[in-house]
């Protein structure tokens, strides 16, 4: 995942670079891109619980007053984060590709930004949309794209709602730990689930998060694909 | 959704309440379920990040040592709380219903229980069943009912799988608020979302949340209806 973000917070432009001062490291040059990728970063490393403004400042070596230069508020901060990692997900084949495609191409490439930011998920999943350009363009892509194809216009929200509840539900699976499906001490009495559990695993599948993920997402393009004019 | 051991936590049989010591609430009667119906309302308070077995054990106005004495650590405690609430999820249909209405009112009433506790669900979508007995016999229900209708074996759990990823995210779905899809002041640069989220507004659906949950839940049952043999 390619990200210019990252790039502009670990690099200083010579002439801007703070002068160091003894036993404290440079402060960052402060912006709203350098913050979105301190947040995200910070998240990765002490989960979304760690996640305060106080923790933030903290880790950009800065005052909590100066953050709040630049950001109002922790709200804001979060629908900046929202918007960087929306920025990843690749509508591109709407532009393309069939409709079939394109839903396939964007959900596999949905879920693959958030399979690598779990922690971001129950925020990111009910936030307005209000405030993050990168996230409504994606949207635009893709309700264009429905649009287009002939999909009831009254349904086109909550088909690509019902969409992302999948993708989101299913960037967990990706994290999931292979015997989480493990009946233990209990196998005799499961019989059927414990017989369906060692079936999956005779096949050897790589990933058995992909192959759920692939069997809804066919499932949901194919009845959202009939509903069309 | 009845709670059993709710009203047990809420209660002390007269005989059993302990004497009331100056200035300290009385402890609870300490067992398993106690702990994980003052575990739940910890998390429903606190959130995730506020639930800490010291946390828990102040709640209970026991020292962390005797909350020792009946789970061997927080992950036992979150396995306690995945048990409990699976219990509520209802399996029943799949003894007197056709396969496809099973798999609708279990998913329903899934999501249902679900919806009211979107703090666990990062933790509950990756933590293994194997000690979990009521979530266990979930999954032998829901298996056998799949395997009865003829559902190719090796299918089974990666259906399951999808249709909970499903289910999760529509959880979620339930407590956005009602401006998520608000373009704001970027409406015109985003004509078929914004046109989109107000053909959706128009039909003034009571929930939206249900709606999108429908549409794609029947896919899915669709979709996976067709694969039997």
């Amino acid at each position: 995942m390619p990200s210019a973000t990252s790039a502009a917070a670990d690099s200083h432009p010579a002439g801007a670079r703070p002068r160091r001062r003894a036993g404290r490291p440079p402060a960052a040059v402060l912006d709203q891109d350098t913050i979105t990728t301190a947040a995200l970063r910070l998240v990765r490393k002490s989960g979304y619980e760690g996640f305060t403004m106080a923790a933030l400042a903290r880790t950009l070596n800065v005052a909590p007053s100066a953050l709040y230069n630049h950001v109002a508020s922790k709200r804001e901060v979060l629908v900046l984060i929202q918007d960087h990692l929306t920025s990843f997900v690749d509508v591109s084949a709407f532009d393309t590709e069939s409709w079939d495609q394109a839903v396939r191409d964007w959900a596999w490439s949905y879920r693959e930004v958030f399979s690598k930011h779990t922690p971001l998920i129950p925020v990111i999943a009910v936030l307005p949309v209000a405030d993050a350009p990168k996230t409504l363009a994606m949207y635009e892509a893709v309700s264009a794209g429905f649009r287009r194809t002939g999909f009831p216009q009254e349904r086109i929200i909550s088909a690509i709602v019902a969409l992302e509840s999948f993708i989101f539900g299913s960037a967990y699976d990706v994290t999931a730990p292979a015997d989480i499906f493990d009946s233990g001490s209990m196998a005799a009495s499961t019989p059927n689930f414990t017989s369906a559990v060692e079936r999956l695993a005779r096949q050897g599948l790589e990933s058995p998060a992909d192959a759920a993920f692939s069997l809804g997402l066919e499932a949901l393009i194919a009845g959202f694909g009939a509903l069309r004019r």
